[in-house]
């Protein structure tokens, strides 16, 4: 990749327009402008070369963008795939985790689930680069009306009820109940009565109230015989009582999915999530990345960084002027380094945490055809916390279920045990919600948990001491922003949307955005 | 389509396990059992014949089923394609509607929108019959929280609001006054303590209150600036005043997708809605079908019925043991028939009504470009009622968009115009909600109001006198649930799904029952 032009004291220059389009439509040649979504790069002068330590999303879009600009890169990923914890499961997958267990997927062709992220959200940059690399996405079911909830506590402990239901009887008595409160005035310093009229109006038609203010059942909820031709009017479910409603917390993950990063609509790569690392791999070339690379030392070395690995049974070295490390903040301390205290110390307030799924392939697609469930998740406060239905092949004669994903201490309870033992486990759960049929006609299934995954060993970092107020940063999150020497870490932990590939790929552009600076000072 | 046997006295048989899957499990031999949902019709013996007159859903799935059962089946449609109101306008498209303006469609090839039916519901029976056609589904997006409410009254008039912030902004409002309701006892008699602790610890999450309870913004509602990696916290956007919000009813459109029919997930065929008809034809076979067949005449004849129609400048007739007649209600009467008044005077209760569609095509997608929108609609007070965004071809270049979808007095604003002059209405107020760049980079554009159609001229049935409450039928409708000698009404307006193709599919089901319960009595 060359440059196309220089001028300017910043020694950069945008390069003619991309065929993609992406690039600034009026970038002046002579400043620096940090990336903006989508943007290329500016091109750099002469040789300079960078390192990337580790293949997942935050070193493969550091080593793209320093390609796009010109940048001689090299990518060392342990692992002899790409994508980190962006990990497909399909047929012909295989891994020994550090429990010592190996397991090898058999799954159907074309069936697969996420066993780390799963989802995109339309704001998230994550889709620019889908539309970047031309990996084609499709729509993911995050909610779903027929899906149901079911917990252990309460007086419908037990009782599946499906997210329709539930929101129908919970809205419906929020409404009744806000609606008698206004009635009784107990509200007037606060509502005028233009006010409260404006407000009975909404939760008429929010809570499906009846004339008088009451809720009483709704069509909402769905029906026991479903309605069809002539005088067939169907049998509309009867709603749960007030009290079982509120006392049930039936409501309890309602704003799951008003949460910025998982409102409906959202979507997923055709194929599997880690179609986009694929395309990553492809655009910065095969010969720009060495898989089954493990990294062993990392130092800064005057006016460079020398990375030693193992590969293929060989002790390699790489000496480049750059280094951008995404290895997880959990392990880099192991390897043989000339870090600083106090960054070391840094590295190790981002905790290791807990997560992981398991996938069942059924050679019958219970949910859809027994339960009229297309995508989406049941929820759960057992440890199981979620069942996800696939998103894709729907109709087919089979698919594959995500039977849980939890974290934390719901997911501790499955990350020591065997995978046939986290299969039972997640089958006896999962029956307790969906029947029977739930342990019926599996063909095949794969489990992993992040914290006893090779080269990971966490699922997202945990900051000690954040507050996850969103508006601040620890001393310790801050410390790793700074490049030690020539050492710059990137990854999602050092962003604001941890365990989020939208934070892995804007770390990785700001590093990509401050070395390019640094070398436009010094060039 | 020959009989697999045949015992007992009812002269039917259930046939041998379908290949595709869906016959009964364990049919009882001797004894007639109405069709239930993805069943194989049982087997006729001797040579009956039906004619259909319509190729719409209705039409197609009684020939289709009719035929799965041994009938003769002829189908006689006016129009020169299949699928009657489910209708997708592509490239070649081309129809002169009833103000007598020709309209020939030019998007780009791949791009289309449906004029009629756009969604499927999960539990509606048309996805059986997309599995058993094998007809590919997506999901369609039927809510997005990044499309937007903009309505012409209250407060915020004019404001365009994100569906997330709308919705952030009056579940935290609503949740903020009950929790102060109960906080001042209003509602002890209804609430006991226990209660009031349930209801306030969803109410918090509901309307992610702060700790007193409060409703101050929430990240829900989206940025200004969007959160990255590093120090990029984003900036919050900030909240609209509670009086604003309830006095703008931007929460007048939140229970839509509430519905039954609604709700998410929902789905569509890939490619087009009339790809399900299209398979239909296939199933049924060209030559049992008679297309640019326009009825004249429905007789009773004593043991038959005689159909008269036009087709290619010829007169025809056909004689069938029974009609099966799905010809929109509103056009019944103008054949040449002879029927009883009572039921003319029924079929005159079935009044037409207005709804129409004008699909726009772009060739950028500002809608994902520029603000996040991938799929889903707008929604808005004025005219066109609400912009629907495509779900499919995400990420592409060019894409049509739903520019109105309007019904009653909001589309009678549209259906007399020139396709010009509808087009200048809905860029207009488009742009009022989306901005100028709504009337920007159009390539093409297409419009139909289904009042102004040819054999249809009414978008669906709206009976005279009907209550609506999903459990009464009104005296006409009942009336034509008989049929009227050999002649049987089949239809979406005679089910409980009117507009919907499970209402068509649901009639046609039941009139293909009812003929066979007929033929099995006198066999």
């Amino acid at each position: 990749m060359k440059g196309l032009g220089v001028t300017g004291g910043a020694g950069l220059a945008y390069g003619a327009m991309s065929t993609l389009g992406l690039a600034p439509a009026a970038a002046g040649p002579a400043s620096f402008r940090p990336l903006a979504a989508g943007d290329l790069i500016g091109t750099v002068t002469g040789e300079h070369s960078v390192v990337v330590l580790g293949g997942g999303p935050a070193g493969l879009c550091a080593a793209y963008e320093m390609r796009k600009a010109g940048y001689d890169v090299t990518v060392i990923e342990a692992r002899t795939r790409p994508g980190g914890r962006v990990w497909s499961i399909r047929n012909g997958t295989e891994e020994t985790d550090l429990n010592g267990e190996t397991q090898k997927c058999t799954f159907s062709d074309g069936h697969y689930y996420n066993l780390g992220a799963t989802r995109i959200p339309q704001n998230h940059i994550t889709l620019d680069y889908c539309h970047e690399l031309g990996v084609e996405i499709q729509g993911f079911g995050n909610q779903n009306a027929n899906a149901v909830v079911n917990y252990t506590d309460g007086p419908l402990a037990g009782q599946s009820t499906t997210y329709r239901a539930a929101k129908a009887d919970t809205f419906g008595y929020v409404s009744e109940l806000l609606q008698k409160a206004t009635d009784r005035g107990a509200l007037d310093d606060v509502l005028t009565p233009e006010d409260k009229d404006a407000l009975a109006e909404f939760l008429s038609s929010f809570g499906d109230l009846s004339s008088d203010g009451r809720y009483v059942g709704s069509s909402r909820r769905g029906y026991d015989s479903e309605p069809g031709a002539g005088l067939n009017f169907g049998t509309e479910k009867a709603p749960h009582g007030m009290e079982d409603v509120i006392r049930s917390g039936l409501g309890r993950n309602f704003s799951f999915d008003f949460g910025y990063d998982q409102a409906m609509m959202m979507f997923t790569p055709v194929g599997g999530m880690d179609r986009i690392y694929y395309a990553f791999r492809d655009a910065i070339g095969m010969e720009n990345i060495e898989f089954g690379a493990e990294v062993t030392a990392m130092k800064n070395v005057g006016d460079g960084v020398t990375v030693e690995y193992r590969q293929g049974g060989e002790r390699k070295s790489i000496t480049a002027d750059y280094a951008v490390c995404t290895i997880p903040p959990n392990l880099i301390g192991r390897l043989d380094n000339n870090l600083p205290a106090d960054v070391l110390d840094a590295l190790k307030a981002a905790r290791a945490s807990s997560s992981g799924k398991l996938g069942v392939e059924y050679s019958r697609r219970w949910w859809e055809t027994d339960e009229r469930i297309y995508g989406g998740a049941s929820n759960t406060d057992r440890d199981i916390s979620q069942i996800m239905f696939p998103y894709d092949h729907y109709g087919a004669d089979r698919g594959v279920v995500v039977a849980y994903y939890s974290s934390g201490t719901r997911q501790q309870a499955f990350e020591s045990l065997t995978h046939r033992q986290r299969l039972a486990k997640a089958l006896a759960e999962g029956a307790e919600i969906h029947g029977e049929k739930y342990t019926q006609d599996i063909s095949s299934s794969f489990s992993g948990s992040w914290r006893r995954t090779r080269y990971s060993e966490t699922a997202w970092a945990s900051w000690k001491g954040a507050s996850y107020s969103g508006t601040e940063a620890t001393p310790e999150y801050e410390k790793l922003l700074d490049p030690v020497e020539r050492i710059y870490f990137a990854g999602d932990h050092l962003s604001n949307a941890i365990a989020w590939q939208h934070g892995a790929l804007t770390s990785a552009r700001d590093v990509v955005t401050s070395i390019h600076q640094r070398v436009a000072k010094t060039a």
